[in-house]
């Protein structure tokens, strides 16, 4: 029998949230913050795999291990799922900057699925702007034969930090293709950081085929306003080498899903996901190591406690999230080709910091129906639901299903202080943040099962 | 002119948060993330400072540079104000545990206040009990001659930490005397810690005059679980050498207070603080370089954006909060000589991380009033009013002159991994948190000053 999220709730929402359920909220907290695992598996996945970028060996021994780990959380049924994904390698980098009188190795990362130097060095002058505003003002003549320097600070003014990483990012998406429009040969851009350090951070760029495919690196805080200082004396010049591009052929690779059937309505699906790739650099392991053990743990405090799940319950690790969402797609194309009935999907890729909220991309009225419980969240420090917060994996699913969609919506102070960077590291993951967050999904999760399945 | 912060929040109670207050609250929040010097003063602090145990040459140092520190803020009138300090010191220290065929050093802390064995080795066997119960259970047969390992283990299943902290520091303040009355030699307690780490805890113990004076040394969680499963074996014995004392006299020691003179109500003061000492160990990062910085960055804040507050506000950086509360009973003697009137006081000692509520300790009327403007905090991540949470070193004004009370209650889950441990550096604060912090005190101070002052 499916059934819809609305209707459940709806009938549901004249309920109010009962001792019952605060005791089973507590439950599964005491579960996660005594015994969970999750933290432990994040030690596993980062510190004997590392980093995993789409395509790689890493990644691949990162599906076999999450086959493993999902095997081990008792979950009733666990497969891999395949995706082709694209495979974009770096190679040997450098960036040397000539800001005095001599070139000076710097720091430097290029960004995820940008075309670099074929190996050779490429030198050229570099110009500054400091936003896509200035760099229109320049002529063709200016930029022609340049490296273009897009100098455009996260905004940290901004409190909620997904904000101003959407506000920043488009420099690193963008501006290749931007500047290579007038000729330019090559961008640096400020990372897209809001880091008080000098880790330069990468991530995905795309470049529009109309114009030529110019290599792009990022640099450091630190490096970045030692370069601004010396682009506005001027006369400062680059080297840039580079061997990275996309692999001509994807490679196969795989989500890793675990499930437990529904006691009532096997047909009616509730999916919880992170990412296993990430980017090559670090360990992955806020973005999105994190999500992966947290999705994971779901499902073993659910088997621990004995818990039967009125509904089915899936958690995915999904594959090329960062530069491609292969594996969202095959999900989502998998569930039609299916036919299933999906009443809600949840991702966590912001992070394993202390949970704040779930965000809810669905109907007011379902919005609505969950907000009854909100006071259940309150002793986990969960007190904001209205951020409109999904996942990248799960949009192709709510897309192509309409499917509810939510989102773990964590502290974000920290997030992009380290994200797509060296300083990505187990070490910068706390244990109590990651397994509360764990248990604030379980929470979520389990309501909607019993309360939204009637 | 005197007035009451009931009285005047009572009259203001009427009045909704405008949008002025909230273009105030932005203003604020803006000069800190943008501008704010209180993460860069903690580097200082930390740096090149370090540790700083009251009495200490290190103290003094933090006195001297906390006077320059605050004058740099811009405040009206900065002074040093007396107060006498124990002196603890802690001196060489070992502990080796055999646990199987052979002793092994392992890291542990002598307890602060704690009498070391005077430099000899003190060689005992060691017993365990997880609670003062299983204690309460033994005869003085089974324990005279003993070392006594007290394993209780913060409870990582209580979400809000403080309370956890609550429940297990009797732990390492009561288990000395305990264990002496029964003629126990030596106590070594697992650390008051949620760290998933070795790192041991130290803090403060204190003694009950009518048993023996015994020495107590913490281990971290991992030694900890290694004692515990020696222990259940049976045959641990342990060799524990210190040189930990208190000084014979007291040292002179002082607070720094800074201050804005009020433009309406210059006898109405506000107290914004926390504390300069610290523990011997690490570099007091979180506790409570933290609070300093960031008492001081409301001052610089307010100044620099040019607000001229109705009443006086003075941050205070206290001495000696860890282990005597001299600054605290100083600067409450000196309100009660000098006949000042105290609005409110408010102390930031929880650690430098994301602000998710502000303890209220008043009375019932003052909190309602001050609850009207909650909504203005939202957007900084500001949610929870309900904590009773004050702060030791404005206690003694709370007591003496019913002074209203509150603390900056940030979000809890870290403090506890390395509060009074090596742990507690400047790599470990993260500047975002930090600053939001300071925000926040500084928006809620603002508000009280203007909206509490008609």
């Amino acid at each position: 029998m499916k059934i819809r999220l609305f209707t459940a709730l709806a009938i549901l929402s004249a309920f109010a949230s009962s001792a019952q359920d605060s005791l089973m909220f507590r439950k599964i907290s005491d579960e996660i913050m005594l015994r969970g695992k999750c933290y432990e598996n994040l030690r596993v996945l980062t510190k004997t795999i590392g980093h995993r970028i789409s395509g790689s060996p890493e990644a691949a021994r990162a599906v076999e291990w999450g086959e493993k780990a999902m095997k081990a959380t008792g979950a009733d049924k666990v497969w891999l799922q395949p995706c082709d994904v694209p495979y974009w390698y770096r190679g040997k980098e450098s960036l040397l900057l000539k800001m005095g009188n001599d070139y000076k190795k710097v720091t430097a990362l290029s960004l995820g699925n940008s075309q670099g130097t074929g190996g050779k060095t490429l030198t050229a002058p570099v110009i500054m702007v400091h936003n896509f505003d200035e760099f229109k003002a320049l002529s063709a003549d200016q930029v022609k034969g340049k490296i273009v320097f897009f100098d455009y600070r996260f905004r940290q003014d901004i409190i909620f930090t997904f904000q101003g990483y959407g506000d920043a990012v488009r420099y690193r998406g963008q501006a290749p293709s931007v500047a290579a429009a007038k000729g330019a040969v090559g961008v640096i851009i400020r990372s897209i950081s809001t880091g008080a350090d000098d880790f330069p951070h990468t991530g995905g760029m795309h470049y529009n085929d109309s114009f030529a495919r110019i290599p792009e690196m990022a640099l450091g805080n630190i490096t970045s306003d030692q370069l601004e200082k010396a682009c506005d004396k001027g006369g400062v010049m680059a080297k840039m080498t580079s061997e990275c591009h996309m692999m001509p052929k994807p490679v196969r690779s795989y989500n890793v899903i675990g499930e437990i059937e529904g006691s009532e309505y096997p047909d009616s699906i509730i999916t919880i996901g992170g990412h296993l790739d990430s980017w090559d650099v670090g360990e992955g392991a806020q973005d999105d190591g994190a999500g992966v053990v947290q999705s994971m743990e779901v499902i073993r405090a659910i088997k621990a406690l004995g818990i039967k799940p009125k509904c089915t319950i899936r958690a995915v690790l999904f594959m090329n999230e960062e530069n491609g969402q292969k594996g969202g797609q095959a999900y989502a194309d998998s569930a039609v080709a299916r036919k299933e009935h999906h009443v809600i999907a949840i991702e966590t890729d912001a992070g394993g910091y202390s949970p704040r909220g779930i965000g809810l991309v669905m109907a007011p009225e379902q919005k609505a129906a969950i907000l009854n419980y909100r006071n259940l969240f309150l002793p986990y420090g969960v007190y904001d639901f209205s951020r409109e917060e999904g996942g990248t994996d799960i949009e192709p699913i709510h897309d192509k299903l309409k499917t509810p969609m939510g989102g773990l919506v964590p502290d974000s102070q920290r997030y992009f202080d380290l994200h797509h960077s060296n300083n990505d590291v187990f070490e910068n993951v706390d244990h109590r943040e990651l397994k509360l967050g764990a248990a604030v999904l379980t929470q979520f999760i389990w309501l909607v099962s019993q309360k939204g399945i009637i």
